[in-house]
């Protein structure tokens, strides 16, 4: 018996230290972990579903692969809008989703994804990682057993394909529009009859006219879909979408489980796929359109007046709900000052320099 | 000897397996190194050496203490300047830096970092990591003995302080301007005399009227320096600095000895590095802007006589260097053609957001 050993022995004060001993030390910090993660999107969203996977293969990379995350597609372990509960009830150890798909449980859900006239990309990345964000979220996801981190950006969205041109609050009246969460509650506040249609089912919608709009992501996801072929014009900006996070969630009794070491493994695997994401776009995304517009859709500009329409029944729609819901006002509070914070400073460099090269394009 | 080590031994193809042997493969994957940083930076520049710590401790915590990175600021080791060639020669395993600080070696080490009318920071981020930035920029960095990762950006940069107002690019001649690399080039055809001062050296120059203006990085970090008390018309956009990135330099030789999870979790740490320093600065402008603005800072937008003639003489720069590098013209192309697709779709949704969002501040 070595010294070292017989002070271990005799060492009551010491009785959990084993770890110190070099191999049960490893094998401790770095067990065989197998967790599975469900994701809201289906495998031909590439960007999407694909930023899932990027995720997984590098906290495998970084463990020498011990830490395994096998991705499943919406539908392979439970349907796309079940990750939340899947994730909350322990079916899985991660959902992968858009948190403002679950507005309908609380609206508070929406501020994790995206609501009109929010925050840009760099701003929902400053808000999340360096602002209050992940905390506010985390609290409020406590009594959902979930913790969350962000998965992804998928830059502005675009604001919808239309099969007629729509250049005024009135030509809005009476559309049928394909649009959901606090979006649609604007929508109908400008006249717009707000429809909630799976992603699937809306080609064959727009096609016979039972809708007459539908928004879904930007150009890269869109083409897939095919809308350019039975509505021609496709409008911007998504205002209601100006940089929309995608999220991991995480099921806390599980995550607290693991080693810390693994802890920060997902962590620093998450920034990665959130970076690579938004960079995945804003690669693919001017090819995209660069097709769209050979193949013949119309881009068209919302309106000064629908915008200005919209952001007036936005500010009705926060206030109503910031009186009736105090988990909303917080977020609400937090984001928009953060925001108001942000364009004060993005008006003068970062957007001086947009503007420049957007007017010079011919000349660069 | 068990039938295991009999085979083990026995087949020469084998020779190298041992690894597959439990304890050993623990201990070969994750063996303690302790590697030395050194930065182009001080450590009063919170944001930018800060950004270094921030990589350091996370690639710490992912390996449970085992990968030790100490970050040693400008100076302590080598310094600023030294931080590439301290990275090549081998006495740190990691340079911390801008590589355009070393574009007199080659003007190609300017696309590392930013060049005039380049790319802004999204735009950097989708080059680097999606696009063909990174691999381009190995390649290029062989003979250096180094290989390179993003390692932060600043965002868009501002135009520098002024202590006359200027109008028209009559008012730059003869001005004896602080700003360095291709930038400085640019000015000098618009009739600047450029500088060269370290940073620290900036503010007495500017007080004692030996220059007439200055450029250094944004409001948190240029506030820190105290220019506005010197200077009062602080101009942008900063156009030769669309958004900035800081990189990281790692010894090729000792980047190819670490494990592969290891080089899985520097990559991984980096891109946190990176995606956390954008956030820092994207928290921490809009408030010291706001103090600027209140100690009396008089905000300028660069005319757009000056921004034409400066994007006509970056042009003719670019297609000189390009005649006479073939390293240049190469990287050079990739940027610029990526630049241009981006701008095609940034004009669209992007740039409709943001418009909007300046132009509406006041109703937000």
């Amino acid at each position: 018996m070595t010294v070292e050993r017989r002070k271990f022995l005799k060492g009551a004060a010491l009785a959990g230290a084993g770890a110190g001993i070099a191999s049960p030390a490893i094998a401790q910090s770095a067990p065989e972990v197998k967790w599975r993660l469900t994701s809201s999107f289906p495998k031909s969203l590439d960007t999407l579903f694909g930023g899932a996977e990027l995720f997984a293969k590098a906290v495998s990379d970084m463990t020498d692969g011990k830490f395994q995350i096998q991705c499943f597609a919406a539908g392979e372990i439970v349907p796309g809008p079940g990750a939340l509960d899947a994730a909350q009830n322990g079916t899985v150890e991660i959902g992968h989703t858009a948190l403002y798909y679950f507005w309908g449980k609380d609206p508070t859900f929406a501020f994790g994804s995206a609501v009109p006239f929010g925050l840009n990309s760099r701003q929902q990345s400053a808000w999340f990682y360096e602002g209050e964000g992940t905390k506010l979220f985390d609290e409020f996801l406590k009594s959902y057993n979930v913790s969350t981190l962000p998965a992804g950006n998928t830059g502005c969205q675009m604001g919808g394909w239309f099969r007629k041109e729509i250049k005024t609050v009135d030509d809005l009246k009476g559309l049928k529009f394909r649009i959901a969460g606090i979006a649609g509650a604007v929508m109908q506040k400008l006249g717009v009859v707000p429809q909630q249609i799976p992603g699937g089912d809306i080609y064959p919608a727009l096609e016979k006219g039972t809708i007459d709009a539908a928004e879904w992501v930007g150009p890269y996801d869109d083409e897939k879909l095919g809308f350019n072929k039975v509505a021609p014009f496709y409008y911007y900006p998504g205002f209601w979408e100006g940089g929309t996070v995608l999220n991991y969630v995480f099921n806390l009794n599980k995550l607290n489980e693991l080693p810390k070491t693994y802890q920060a493994v997902l962590r620093n695997a998450s920034v990665m796929a959130y970076t690579h994401t938004q960079a995945r776009y804003d690669v693919q995304n001017p090819q995209a359109i660069k097709r769209l517009v050979q193949a013949g859709t119309k881009l068209r500009p919302y309106s000064n007046e629908i915008l200005e329409a919209a952001l007036k029944a936005s500010n009705e729609i926060y206030a109503d709900l910031s009186a009736k819901n105090a988990n909303f006002k917080k977020i609400h509070d937090s984001m928009m000052s953060f925001r108001n914070d942000e364009y004060l400073w993005w008006q003068v460099a970062e957007f001086g320099f947009d503007n420049f090269m957007v007017r010079n394009r011919s000349k660069l």
